[in-house]
């Protein structure tokens, strides 16, 4: 029944606080989020009378089984889908319908089947005002996500040296995830090693780590459908004087801003707390990236800490903090928790290797 | 120099066939594919003079030596992409715009830019002539990615026994997988067994494998940016006459697919030839999907074999050929593979294990 009291809000939302008469959901994280089950194809919300949840032959049966609390049509191969919902619009005399984020392609085909009958508004932000705030079960999903993602942080600790390759760091840290439960990785698995560090969308290549390396390790694990974020730097060997200052730096930048991240706080206020610890070490230039994004169902959701961020923190949102450096051609380093902020002390998901040594 | 043999290749078909005096490319997979790098932002390809690559800060160094053809352009944090690309269009003299595949919201924001100016018109179907038919060195990467992933399928067909449960067999899946040299997964690996074989897009679950259980492996991995698609069902134990007899409808539905893919077939009649051999032993409603879609840097790709297709292959074209048979409350089988369109015999990417046994 938890699904339906998420549509309940949703409908609290769009109904009685904005005046549409019908919400039809078509993003497949919304989708997910509100039925429990990945594959349907659509959700049509009316204000009055039930929910339809549309469904493909190849996932029907899936469908069935996972979303029991909604009445679940069959789309047949050969019907559009748009040809399958056209006349529901009529039935139940939609003139508002509110919409999520949609491809420019469905959004035609939609306002080409409401001609002359409703007007469509793309209306997304409703569902992330529900997305953001995750309730006591997100959280113990993100909070088993977070610790998934540690047993990798571990790996990537134990299998970092000088002759090793990136992919084969990768291949320690996901096995590492998986045998901790993990459901599958939340994005691409970054080990990015010597001047690579300085890419902080690297991903994993070829390349052997040599002696003195700084390596850049951006992880995440998902436990169900929940993410988690979480970025550790280790130097392969003895890390140099400049490699210690960058990474103190660094590492005081994340601390305050922890301190910084609760309820009320603003994400650009919260941005700025790192930056400056950053800029005062005379690498502002360097830090060329917002601190943190909020986590969820997607890796990459509201809030956002940055400095032109318009978001204001409340409990239950989860966001990363994640101050860099980057020196082309040099190297590179970031610190990365996952968050749950709360009213006074937030919680970090994620959490120890807080260091640039490795265990070899 | 071969990136910039694509942008000519996209000039050809924009330009010289369809009139357009420029070309906006936003999609990050086709972004990927003209420019080499991942993470820059767009490219403007204007009829006469330079192509433009447009990269925000924090993938700036990556694109500035990744993609060593372009003019590259910053852009900087609290810049709007379109007003930075606003003033091109006029110094340009664009009239008329193609753009690829955008979301509904993009698409307003570069309308606007526009008005008044030059008309927008959608044209991703112009990059997925290019992208559905591949060449030499794409060919190579898929072979290698095809080649990683039957070394993760191996690691299945060692792996699964009763007792152990889906996500153990996706760690061992994915480990093999990175240490055949694997860039990470092409998609949500997935281990579906007892009635979840059923579900075509299943995952891997918590759930322990039962002795005589169905066992559906559908696993991808990626070489540089090019995806593998590859199912394999297993039973982990004795299978049933019922389980046996299933298996080779499927066995056989695929083996004859397989040879009627090659050049110049239609994909609604590869679709057909599969579906045949499924209806003619009573299982046709059981085979809920269309038989196969093209794979590339994207795992569902064009062309597509299904029912309703009026794509016709062409070499070079791959794409994956995995009928299936669906029974709720029951199980399923599917076997798939991905294959390179040929003249005369068409290449198999994925081989082996074509049987329902385990080493265990």
């Amino acid at each position: 029944m938890k699904t339906l009291k998420k549509v309940e809000a949703l409908k609290q939302l769009a109904f009685e606080k904005k005046h549409f008469d019908a919400f039809l959901v078509i993003n497949e994280y919304n989708l997910g989020y509100l039925t429990g089950t990945p594959g349907a194809t659509c959700l049509l919300i009316p204000k009055k009378g039930d929910c339809t949840l549309y469904s493909y032959g190849v996932n029907y049966d899936q469908t069935k089984a996972e979303a029991k609390d909604f009445k679940i049509e069959l789309v047949k191969r050969n019907e559009k889908i748009t040809d399958k919902i056209g006349p529901q619009f009529k039935t139940l005399k939609i003139k508002k319908l509110a919409t999520d984020s949609i491809s420019y392609d469905i959004y035609k085909q939609l306002a080409k089947a409401l001609r002359g009958q409703a007007r469509l508004k793309m209306q997304g932000n409703l569902m992330w005002q529900l997305r953001k705030v995750k309730d006591e079960e997100e959280q113990k999903l993100m909070r088993k996500a977070g610790e998934i993602t540690v047993a990798g942080m571990k790996a990537a600790y134990e299998t970092i040296r000088p002759g090793v390759t990136e992919i084969d760091v990768g291949a320690e840290i996901e096995y590492a995830m998986r045998k901790k439960g993990g459901y599958g990785t939340a994005f691409e698995t970054i080990v990015a090693s010597g001047i690579r560090s300085a890419y902080p969308h690297g991903g994993c290549a070829q390349r052997e780590i040599k002696k003195g390396d700084l390596v850049v390790v951006d992880i995440g694990s998902r436990c169900t459908f929940y993410c988690s974020d979480m970025t550790r730097t280790f130097v392969a060997g003895k890390p140099t004087d400049k490699q210690k200052k960058l990474y103190d730096v660094i590492k005081l930048a994340q601390e305050k801003a922890y301190h910084a991240i609760k309820a009320k706080a603003k994400g650009k206020d919260v941005d700025q707390v790192a930056r400056k610890v950053i800029e005062k070490a005379g690498y502002g230039e360097n830090f060329n990236h917002g601190l943190g994004h909020g986590v969820g169902r997607e890796i990459h959701e509201p809030p956002v800490l940055g400095p032109t961020s318009k978001d204001r923190l409340v409990a239950g949102n989860v966001v990363s903090n994640e101050p860099g450096i980057y020196i082309a051609g040099y190297g590179g380093i970031r610190i990365e928790d996952t968050v749950l902020v709360r009213k006074r002390v937030s919680e970090k998901l994620t959490d120890g290797f807080y260091s640039l040594d490795t265990a070899k």
